[in-house]
């Protein structure tokens, strides 16, 4: 490859996966607006009084984006350094995914609604313009979110049993006169009861099964504490470290962390930070 | 303007923005009980059967009040050193707004209505009265949401992204035979769901239906934990800060802060605080 | 009055009034049974099906008991030194609030449902019975509610102002052919809605009314981090302070607080705490 | 008994209750599949429409896991050092009645569906299988919530007596022909309500209930604060004693507790922990 076409490939490679250009910047701002407008004119598609007065508008727009969009994804293949590497990224698989149920529309009727999948791409522009104080803020936000998996995972297990449980419960006491036809429907009745979403579409009539059900219901309502308690613990833990802008620190010397906030020196071995 | 003049207007302002001499808060008192009065009436004036028995008194009442209001509008334009900034301020808009709705009903029918507005009238009269103790708290809730605001807007982002694609897949699902008639409508239902109201007016009825949208109301149950962890932790930030009554301490000498709640001394500078 | 007679009456307080004696102890969980008992009368009394039964039995229970719990009345009254003062204290309502009803049901029809709020003298005799660990953990509660009411009321209010504001928004919306018949049917509707509980007796039905409701939605929501915040930073402080068994200690030398949980000198002075 | 036949019990033992041979976590894992293939069966063969296909299959599938199972009991009762206490521990409870339904079946029809009580056996499995760090996040939760049971238990009395008050009071304002049709019917919509479930089932229809029902709304609405702020604050302090992975560290010389994260010597008495 001659020096200039590599040049290029440097430049065409700042400009769409970089914002620290204006050409960059520029780049990113018009691709969040063509994801917005895209998602935007699927979601109007899908009214059918829209869909009858500017339908034929709606499909060219869609059909303009995501050719825009494919040759966006082919250039960003080119342009990378290590094209597997970036196809098989969360953020190339996405790029593909945004485009791909347009193309899969001219054969499978109504899977052009699955381009709305687009809008996560929008994570990407926020992650490229580097949104300073936001990207700051959701880094604590997924730091709580990965330290307290294991015990979300450990209650969403607890959860998954105690509706099984119920479920089966209801569907052995209010059987299928009363709308629980089969355990999955009463497993599916225990999660709307529980989580406190309540449709009211299923609902339990006999005086048996509204004492259990009450049951259920002050156990959701209680134990909505946990996932609340665990996560708050997280944060406030991700908060402290975060607050210097130092993010987790490390000793330098002894290697042991956390350190408080406005530490200067070791706590553990008195070497400076 | 001669000196009597200006005396005049200096003690109609004390009289009308302040609170601290006795006509001040007197005027407060009478403003605060009209405007309760005024938005109960309007309340009590949409009830069909109220309306018939004494529409016509609340009819005037409320052309009572607003004049009232105008009046008071129009002093407090003239009573303010700078007229522009006071019509343009936060308060200003409302004052306005607080009027207008009984005019607007000359021209729109059922318009007036809208004088609920003049609720937030009570803001205005709770910041003058300086109600010592319920200011402080306040100030502590306005502080934490203020510091909480970029982990609010990604949280309300992502909650956005999730109502998005969950909407358009149980569009696709379910289908408008089963009331997902378009993917706003879906989107609707979705964030009904993830906010765990429920109103049951569209349920999913297909299997696969009703297996994502228990993920869904799984997701929502579990991520009311995010702001609640956010704000807790931001609660007790400002709240530590209080304590004192001090405010937020910043240091005279190096400007750093927040200093602990018993602090005497910088513990950036050593320099007494 | 005789000191024999005296006597009795010291006596009759100490079995009426406190549980430290077997007798008062005994009298105490007498009543508590007594309590328990005739509000699960009543209750199945309102049941149809058991009233046709055992209407009659249930009937002569409730009489018996209020005999009972009016001698008792008189009899604590008697005992008092300061009579007037137990009259209007909160438990001396509580106890004629709880005989009241059934008097009252030979002229009122159904009035003598009223008799569950005998439930509430459960408390008097929890906290007579000092159920040692409760007594300290509801006293942990009660600080923390109480220390965090200014914020509650704040916020209280501002759900308030929502709810009216957004009540009178969707009366003009939506409209009487929707369901919202007047502003407080709106109102109605904006708490079960901004509360997430949901009924979907009224729901929104048009595009513009469903998208103002999704925003009530996900403020209400969001806000439930508020009450949450303020009550948790309150807990753990109350939670800190007391875990000493030492309650709010205050340092007998300079009168500064709090002290930490194993704090044996005061952190402030150096006085033995 | 023969040492030869002591030995084969020994290691019979270390295969079915302990994991750490590759015998004893093989045997765990068939376990572990047995009891998740088994309660899906059991919910498959729930549906109709599953059962009428394939309902021969799930039956006989049924039987082989219950005798299998019933083997294993067995097998546990005789390699025990003490039998009676296996058959009286939790596990040993639930182990029996993971296998009862189905014998209980060929009496009482539709009861082999209790064999999803099964599902509990999971928990034996995952301690079993010393999934480490989700023990000891398991650990974490199991003592916040032991720690606040007290202060849980409290705040699950209140709730019950406002629901029985309120239930009772909108049982005689709304009365049977709005569907409160006996006061359990109105604990059962007052718990419905409170807990902001709203199925919708029953919802207040006059004016003065639908009062009422804002107040419990209002209520439940910020409540919810109080058991998470209970176990927020536990969780808190659960978590920062196992922060070091010390678990719950007390002094070995005087025995207090609990020490600082990153405590060197009891602050207590001095001695090196």
């Amino acid at each position: 490859m001659s020096k200039k076409k590599q040049n290029t490939r440097q430049k065409l490679y700042d400009i769409i996966f970089l914002a620290d250009t204006p050409a960059g910047k520029a780049f990113d701002i018009a691709l969040l607006i063509a994801i917005v407008i895209s998602v935007i004119a699927v979601i109007l598609d899908s009214v059918a009084s829209i869909r009858e007065k500017i339908g034929h508008f709606l499909f060219i727009l869609e059909w303009v984006v995501t050719i825009l969009f494919s040759l966006e994804y082919i250039l960003r293949i080119y342009v990378s350094r290590k094209p597997y590497k970036y196809i098989f990224s969360f953020y190339g698989i996405i790029d593909l995914l945004a485009i791909l149920p347009t193309y899969l529309s001219l054969v499978l009727v109504g899977s052009h609604y699955l381009v709305v999948i687009r809008i996560l791409r929008i994570l990407r522009v926020f992650r490229v313009l580097k949104l300073g104080r936001f990207l700051k803020a959701s880094d604590v936000l997924m730091v709580s979110l990965k330290e307290s998996r294991h015990k979300i995972i450990i209650f969403v297990e607890v959860v998954f049993i105690i509706v099984v449980i119920m479920g089966s419960l209801m569907y052995l006491i209010e059987g299928p006169r009363h709308g629980f036809t089969s355990i999955p429907r009463g497993i599916y009745w225990a999660i709307v009861t529980l989580t406190t979403v309540g449709y009211g579409d299923i609902a339990p009539s006999t005086p048996l099964g509204q004492a259990l059900s009450s049951i259920i219901m002050i156990m959701g309502y209680a134990i909505i504490a946990v996932p609340t308690g665990i996560f708050t613990v997280e944060m406030s833990r991700a908060s402290h470290k975060k607050i210097t802008d130092k993010g987790f620190v490390h000793c330098n010397s002894c290697g042991k962390f956390p350190h408080e906030v406005d530490a200067e020196y070791c706590k553990y071995c008195g070497a400076r930070i």
